[in-house]
């Protein structure tokens, strides 16, 4: 087995630039760490370049990785490479997959438009997964999705569906001339969720907590939808408002 | 006005102390931060023991407040008391308020065992008040809910309904006593949430996200509930999960 011991190899060198977004755009790879998360990349149609591990590590047998895939490093290293507070001295580096276009997809869509938080987003992915969605289509302004925060919080989900960055009006455009329809959400205006019957095609919009879906998008939707509010909040945060819309809709 | 400019004056380690569990139950009192939630607080029936500024903080004289319950702190103080990056140089001094027993309150409840993530919790609590719940009711293994992160995830509906401490148990004993319908969640065993009616009445149960409910409490439920998973995310997030149950539920 390869070994590495110090953080200031250029291969750690360069696997650092992946906690950016600038450095995983340029190599086109990203970072994960923790066993499910690596166990989840194996099960997937993910490219795995490199798992990395330390000495207490033994991956299990069950995973039939080759030995010539997996890199040793020294607990200094592992440290430099991850983010999380108790690492499991396991981490991997992938490939960004190839988004599937526009017409390779069918059924129901989740589209994120310009949500910063990453806890939300990976949120968000996960519950598209849970409910069965077809694809999830991430606004430019949206944290990155590569982002390990997000990765992290969509436990795995991220592996189990296309999650595609793009355009949300040209996404819009096209589930429109295919006969999609298209709901987005506002806190006022348009209908209430539950007057709209269970679909099995649909597009759901959800937007930024503080300012919602960009208003030339709403214009956009066939239907406005809002989730109404018994209580005195304000709102809803935003990865729950999507799970109460996506199990509504969902035929 | 009063003014405290040294992190060693007695008041500031007092209210240090806020910071944790411990001194929150010795004190009776719980600190917040932010403009938002001091609002919210002075709207509530809570009772302010102090309101906290910096120097560049102006009250807006819409919140009518007495400014002999107001202390000038330095910024150093104000950086020792909270706990956000950003802090806004407002924050609170409140009591925590009395509980109000099982005979007072009627209607929808949500009873939360042994959730530990405090942004969960608190978006929980955040849920239940758009939805209109009549009280939380937090089990003792869970995280205090006067915790900073909770109050802060709640975004302010802790001072919208009751949130109790309490043991489960008890507290289900008591709904079935009176008639309401306990309702258990569970990854397996159980209806489908959709196949009960939506109710008026009705107490949910949601549990830690690794080992969910304890077995105990879901065999004293009327029935237990699980949400389908469509694709292949093992489980939802327990927030998300309790917001589709809950708007489900409720009539």
């Amino acid at each position: 087995m390869k070994q590495i011991d110090s953080p200031k190899n250029e291969l750690v060198k360069k696997w650092k630039k992946l906690h950016t977004k600038k450095g995983r755009d340029q190599s086109g790879q990203f970072l994960i760490e923790g066993y499910h998360l690596v166990e989840e990349a194996l099960k997937s149609t993910i490219t795995i370049e490199t798992i990395l591990v330390t000495e207490s590590v033994t991956l299990p047998t069950a995973w039939h990785v080759d030995e010539r895939d997996v890199i040793l490093v020294s607990d200094r290293v592992m440290a430099d490479l991850t983010e999380t507070k108790t690492p499991q001295g396991i981490a991997a580096i992938c490939h960004i997959p190839d988004e599937p276009s526009f017409q390779e997809l069918e059924g129901m869509f989740l589209c994120i438009d310009h949500v910063q938080d990453p806890g939300n987003v990976g949120t968000m992915i996960r519950t598209c997964d849970a409910a069965g969605m077809s694809a999830v289509i991430v606004s430019e302004g949206s944290v990155d999705i590569y982002n390990s925060k997000v990765v992290r919080a969509s436990q795995g989900s991220i592996f189990h569906l296309p999650v595609i960055k793009g355009d949300l009006h040209g996404w819009v455009d096209q589930f429109k001339e295919a006969g999609i329809p298209v709901f987005g959400t506002a806190l006022e205006g348009g209908s209430t969720y539950t007057a709209i019957e269970p679909q099995a095609r649909f597009a759901l919009l959800v937007g930024n907590e503080g300012e919602g879906v960009e208003p030339e998008l709403l214009d956009k939707a066939d239907q406005n939808l809002y989730i109404p509010l018994y209580g005195k909040a304000e709102s809803l945060n935003v990865a729950v408002a999507t799970g109460i819309l996506l199990y509504y809709l969902r035929d």
